[in-house]
């Protein structure tokens, strides 16, 4: 689908302002200038305890697909906006800086850097915005789909969200970070081809009205599908018809040696009706068949279905996954955290009379630390090069907002550094490795944070705490901020 | 970006239900039969009382750029499920049916087709989940956007969302359908250049703090852009630094005999920030100097500023637009509303213990009904052979659900149909029109919507009712299945 929403290109996924910001970094002689900016969240989703990071390797791709084509540059030239000599710029222009990176599956939490990009102010400027849609975005969604895997317990949650994402590649990135975040299956057929996740479905209620009848419609498909037979009983009426045909069907495969694996509720009161499904197909000696159900499916509903008793095997989850619905944006944002002057990196802040919205200054590496249980004690944020080592010496974090809350880590703890290089000098120097082990990762990391991370409501907060040298540095800018006085002054130590 | 989720082809786009379905049509000897389907939703979002009809372009797009590849036949083939028959038939396969469409930019409400597809079982059913991924989000989209546009009366609505969006072409649509719906322009470079949108920015933070002072950064950016330069004001301290600096370069500016355009607000309480900016500006002497702000905008906030009496201008909508914030999925479906028995074209219903869902047979139609001053008067949903004019004989309409509901309209009311071919024999035989024009659609049919049905809450329900042939078949097929008693028989009328 050339020319049209679907088919995508890299380099003009972008903000306008970031190029009209490029095209001034270059008029003002700021080219060579380098900068830092770090990728990071204010705040979780949902009100939740965590994130899990997620989308790294198509931010690599996109990075590394950025080249502006003739076209491109004809249609920036249409606009008679920016100066011949930038657009040559753009021409000649691919991204040859640094990113640091977390891995994906690794949990993350509030101000911690996602991404750290190191380069010209215009190189690292021309990311932003991309860089955001994808990290944002496949986070969002690896975050909710452990939520409702957390909610299903050891029951199985498909994906089948396609037809209400925004946009095909939405549908794409939900497939694969709600794979991520612990969901078993997708029905996206597209996301099973590209990135190797099991692909699943049932049929849908066309399937069985374009039978004469309900009972016709299942020994149909039971037929063509012996091996994998699931079947939707709702499209009549579930109680009276749906369940009663498919164990006639049940006890037809029976016969031929084969055996009918789950029935499929989508309508109706799920607790009710699997309850009563269940006792019909166990008093029918079918009580190897599955109950498999879906209709507007969340964490929350699920967690009620369950303490309601419900027997539900497995969960097909859509709209409110694919989209994270009661909250369908991470605020994810991209700072500038440190710039050269002179040659010489100078850490930046933005005070705000917001003060969830004042930046850390400087180039940051997150060390997450461990108890000797192996359970995750709390993170620390520390500037990228010190060495962080409670065995070496105790480790005091200090909460970045309330100076009287700090922790102080000992011997029998270990901390170990999160951000690993990924591209150095444009080049990627990191293979993304395979989606099952980034999922495997995201279930170990979950499985050593305390269950009081997870509530739904009222999570217990991690602790993320500054280092004692990066809390100093943020204090003494705050204050150098703050003692400016004049409106045309220096709003920084620089 | 090859074989990453960002590079899409079209046939495996697609729950993998509908490949067992048409696997299952072909070994049950259905490859001819006929099937009609519509598209359609039953609420719209917000509570609100219309929508807009969008992403006709891309649908077609998509559906003309059906073929399976031969890495697409492998990845089939290795899931060990198919005949090889079926694989054969996939790799011949394009769709060669017929689709009607509601043109873009059409208002429409619920139950109204958006689409409708007669092709054979197995062609219409593939079809389904891209069809709805694209048409939903759109569609909803668009309505959000004129929603928005609607509160800022006549300040003018920029969207800026695409780092908030849920996946890149979650942006692309979202820029597009946002256009429809009245914004005035896009801060998507790459929607700028692939729809001919206008293109708009300002500058972020990161400018103002690359620059050892915030007038420092605000003097460069007016030397770079001259003709269109806007400024960032809060950075720092909006009232005490930023404002006084634009007020510095705004005088700078004239004394080139250049006019700064525009300050921008982005945090802070934009009610109150922006009449003391407007105060400060007009004191200055520069009361050309438009207010621009942003930061979390949805249309409540936009209204509730302006009945404070906000001095903004020019809104910019980012997050909220883009994901539809507040209500993140339209819930289209797509269901069969008839299908052949022996060469014959039978009407068929999804009988639902939930009213809501249960279906209205038949290939329909939709007419607008405008009043004799070309306001719309109501629509009549009727059956796609028949005609509907005022002029000739009353035209008595009837409530889908409450028998005693009805409407008649004479002679002083004209109706037009709504739903126009647009593919036939599987050649598109449309050619959709410039956005603007699309965008102009919209407007007008707003204009002819009374404003009772876009109040932001308890908006008035715009009529559609039923013709009576269409309630008379309704009831009929309603009546048969009641009917119906024993499970395993038929549950339409064949």
């Amino acid at each position: 689908m050339p020319q049209s929403a679907i088919h995508l290109d890299g380099a003009l996924l972008t903000d306008f302002y970031q190029l009209t910001m490029m095209g001034g970094y270059l008029a003002n002689n700021k080219v060579d200038q380098q900068a830092v900016f770090e990728l990071y969240f204010r705040k979780v989703p949902d009100d939740g305890g965590y994130c899990i990071a997620s989308g790294l390797e198509q931010a690599l791709d996109y990075v590394q697909s950025i080249r502006f084509s003739g076209r491109d540059i004809d249609y920036l030239r249409s606009l008679s906006k920016f100066a011949p000599s930038f657009l040559e710029y753009l021409r000649e222009f691919s991204f040859r800086g640094d990113i640091d990176a977390l891995e994906e599956g690794s949990l993350v939490f509030p101000n911690e850097p996602l991404l750290r990009v190191s380069a010209s102010m215009a190189e690292a400027q021309l990311l932003e915005t991309a860089l955001l849609t994808i990290i944002n975005f496949q986070t969002l969604i690896a975050t909710k789909a452990s939520r409702i895997c957390y909610a299903a317990g050891h029951g199985a949650v498909l994906e089948f969200g396609m037809r209400r994402a925004q946009g095909l590649d939405g549908a794409m990135s939900a497939s694969r970070a709600a794979y991520i975040g612990g969901c078993a299956a997708t029905s996206n057929v597209a996301a099973g081809r590209d990135f190797n996740i099991p692909v699943q479905g049932t049929q849908a209620h066309s399937w069985v009205m374009s039978f004469s009848s309900e009972l016709e419609a299942f020994r149909a498909y039971a037929r063509a599908y012996p091996e994998s037979c699931a079947l939707l009983v709702d499209t009549y009426d579930t109680i009276q018809e749906g369940v009663p045909n498919a164990i006639i069907v049940g006890h037809e495969m029976e016969a031929r040696g084969e055996s009918l694996r789950a029935v499929r509720l989508d309508s109706g009161d799920l607790s009710f009706l699997s309850k009563e499904c269940r006792r019909m197909l166990d008093d029918a000696g079918l009580s190897y068949v599955k109950i498999f159900a879906s209709s507007d499916l969340d964490e929350w509903l699920i967690r009620d279905l369950r303490a309601q008793g419900a027997r539900i095997d497995t969960w097909g989850v859509g709209t409110r996954l694919v989209t994270s619905h009661s909250s369908p944006a991470l605020g994810g944002v991209y700072k500038l955290v440190g710039a050269t002057e002179q040659g010489v990196m100078v850490p930046r802040i933005k005070v705000s009379s917001n003060p969830e919205k004042t930046t850390t200054p400087g180039a940051k590496q997150i060390w997450r630390i461990y108890d000797d249980s192996g359970m995750m004690a709390g993170d620390a944020l520390a500037l990228a090069d010190e060495q962080c080592d409670p065995g070496v010496s105790p480790m005091r974090t200090r909460h970045p907002h309330y100076f009287y809350l700090h922790r102080t880590y000992s011997h029998t703890f270990r901390a170990e550094p999160l951000l690993v290089p990924v591209v150095r000098g444009g080049k990627r120097v990191y293979t993304p490795p395979p989606l099952a082990e980034i999922r495997s990762r995201a279930m170990a990391q979950l499985a050593a944070l305390r269950d009081e991370h997870k509530r739904f409501i009222n999570a217990d907060i991690y602790w993320v705490g500054l280092s004692e040298r990066l809390f100093e540095l943020r204090a003494r800018l705050i204050e150098q901020v703050s003692a400016t006085e004049k409106a045309d002054e220096p709003r920084h130590p620089g």
